[in-house]
């Protein structure tokens, strides 16, 4: 079976009637962890995994060296699509077959990892299992965390959707000598300009505001416009605000996903709106920046308006760089497959940003059709698939050659 | 009892922890319709409902003269407040009291209507007993009328909170002498202005419209701002056109009152918003402006967001000039009861409007405090319903007198 016809039959597990449901530690995703090792062990690969729930497929190398590192995750959000994740996990194991066939043995051990928990769709935190493996995360932390359905992460684990039978458990969490992600980009910014073979620049870093307006609500044909205070109206200069930061910053995004307006009646003004704010940037100085503009406007608008805003940060995460080295490598090897390569920074998260705190991380992508990700539509076309598994191999075989590695930090 | 009183009394048929449920035809209703009929007979007063579910209370004129008629309606929207229609209909009757406690007999036949189901709370249409009186809606199209439990309104009439025991049914509906209702400002404008008593210039006319804005949903991370269709910021750019009509024209007000975005989560660019419009004006020429320059804004929005907006009128109702000569009369009794007495429109619909289709018809405001109205917490000061009920007998005894009645048309 090619990467294509592996990722379909994953793709069957855990399938709904809109998309795909893996959760961490459910069925479904144990069943692709299971999947993702038996074929792993037909190819004649090893098999670990550790306490965190991630799971190593290990060609040994030549000299006794840190791993080259390949990987992805292979849980999905609830209706996901069928790439997410998946791509990198199946896309490596094949990769490391297109090595493993070769007649020389890579000097660097090579793994493929399946990262538990990437998505955050069952405990409340996303990539988890790298998070883990880089120590951002205390593996205690971890274990305590409490699922939506009330089991806590090492319970879980410890279930029969957790941990894999007949699956060694490694101990130690050792920094690889680099690691390479491969994912399908979840946008349509390769394939509105031609490149099926894209180098991440930086992962975006990203904070959530929230924000609440509160006017006064009164009846819509009693209250005369100039003596009103409506929360929405308001609430729609905010959300402009939010989109004229976005666009002011270069390669930034700034989005009012979520707005509820109370009481939310055809005929009453409103008197609330609770909206989320979700800024994103491969420059930390960018998000400052639009948070900034954000609450100068919120300011604004609420002296204006006569209505209080109240924001609050929700969440934070710093801008994560890919390694300049890895990228150069990656560059050659993406250029020299598809002419039109290019360089783009990716505005979701991955777990290469966890990586890269404790190894130099780059990122390939592949290009999504319409830009679709997050939903059962989700689609990549076959051969830029295979074309992203041939880059990899070639990224991670020049990866393993380059004497520079050992200088990278 | 006065009127305060007697208001504090109904006001506990039908309370909530919130408020006032007093839906048509609800076993709470029921009994503020029986002690209206209970208190007039005991005041002296002849007693009559119709099959719409009005009730008539009536003093005998001294001439074979059409009645000159006061009221407004006991049942209340959901969680409503103790004064929203309950007082046009218990002042009415305290008014009532006044004008039979004189010398002197009216000319005409006076008569206090509680008007059945104003406001839409349990059968999907409103002012439904004054349309049916004024002829606007046939009897056998509210009879068929099925109420949100799926009684019909003939069925919930002849049931056992319906029609009033030990009242006489009248068989006709004759348009009266001239109508005057007695109600709550519902609106901050007299309370700012500190006037006490107000007499309505016009009922305003509605028109209300539903939008669907269809953009694409995505990534909140990974689509960039320059290639987005996003629905929610379409939509704010909606809302402020909309508030930008009500505030370009004069005694008008347009509000988005309620507001719905898909999928609403926080890491996704909004991919489809409906919300409500409701414009009014006193002038129907300025409700057409309004709905023309929503259009207008609506197909801008559409082509320079590269997002469709449908729009649908969803109700219109003309609005709904007070009789010239009821108001001449109202301004000189308020004038001299209040010297801060003033004219302003009705944002709100009232009964009023539909017996202005048969009859002159005008209407006394009196202050609500900060201008809340349809809560539990509608509040109007004590001596304001007082004087609200002297200027409404002083009113009906100068309308008998007025030899010119019989020249309006």
């Amino acid at each position: 079976m090619n990467v294509v016809e592996r990722l379909a039959e994953i793709a069957q597990l855990g399938a709904t009637a809109a998309g795909i449901d893996r959760a961490l530690f459910t069925p479904a995703e144990h069943a692709a962890r299971e999947r993702f090792a038996a074929w792993a062990r037909a190819d004649g690969f090893s098999v670990e995994q550790d306490q965190a729930g991630n799971v190593f497929v290990r060609l040994d190398g030549s000299e006794a060296l840190p791993p080259v590192q390949c990987g992805s995750h292979l849980d999905t959000v609830k209706d996901g699509g069928a790439y997410d994740g998946a791509y990198g996990v199946i896309g490596g194991l094949e990769a490391l077959r297109l090595i493993a066939a070769r007649a020389e043995r890579p000097r660097h051990p090579i793994e493929v990892v399946a990262w538990a928990g990437e998505e955050g769709s069952r405990f409340p935190v996303g990539t988890l299992g790298s998070s883990v493996y880089a120590g951002i995360t205390p593996y205690e932390q971890a274990a305590a965390l409490v699922a939506d359905d009330g089991e806590t992460f090492a319970d879980a684990f410890a279930g029969p959707a957790g941990k894999l039978t007949d699956v060694p458990v490694r101990d130690a969490y050792p920094a690889p000598a680099a690691y390479v992600e491969l994912h399908i980009e979840q946008g349509p910014v390769m394939e509105r300009s031609g490149a099926r073979l894209g180098v991440v620049t930086a992962i975006a870093g990203q904070r959530r505001l929230g924000a609440r307006i509160s006017g006064t609500a009164g009846h819509a044909g009693t209250i005369p416009m100039a003596m009103r205070s409506d929360a929405l109206a308001a609430a729609a200069d905010l959300v402009l605000a939010v989109e004229g930061a976005g666009r002011a910053n270069p390669d930034s995004v700034a989005t009012v996903g979520r707005l509820v307006v109370e009481p939310n009646q055809t005929n009453i003004v409103p008197g609330s709106v609770s909206l989320r704010i979700d800024v994103r940037s491969v420059e930390d100085a960018r998000i400052d920046a639009m948070e900034h503009a954000i609450v100068e406007a919120a300011e604004r608008i609420g002296a204006e308006r006569r209505v209080r805003i109240a924001l609050q940060v929700l969440e934070s995460r710093r801008a994560a760089p890919m390694s300049p080295t890895l990228r150069a490598v990656l560059t050659a090897v993406c250029g020299a497959l598809d002419p039109n390569a290019i360089a783009l920074p990716s505005g979701a998260g991955h777990d290469a940003m966890c990586i890269a705190q404790i190894a130099p991380a780059a990122m390939i992508f592949v290009p999504s059709i319409r830009g679709e990700s997050h939903v059962g539509t989700e689609r990549t076309a076959p051969a830029d698939l295979e074309l992203g598994v041939e880059a990899l191999a070639a990224a991670l075989l020049a990866v393993d050659r380059d004497p520079a590695l050992t200088l990278i930090v």
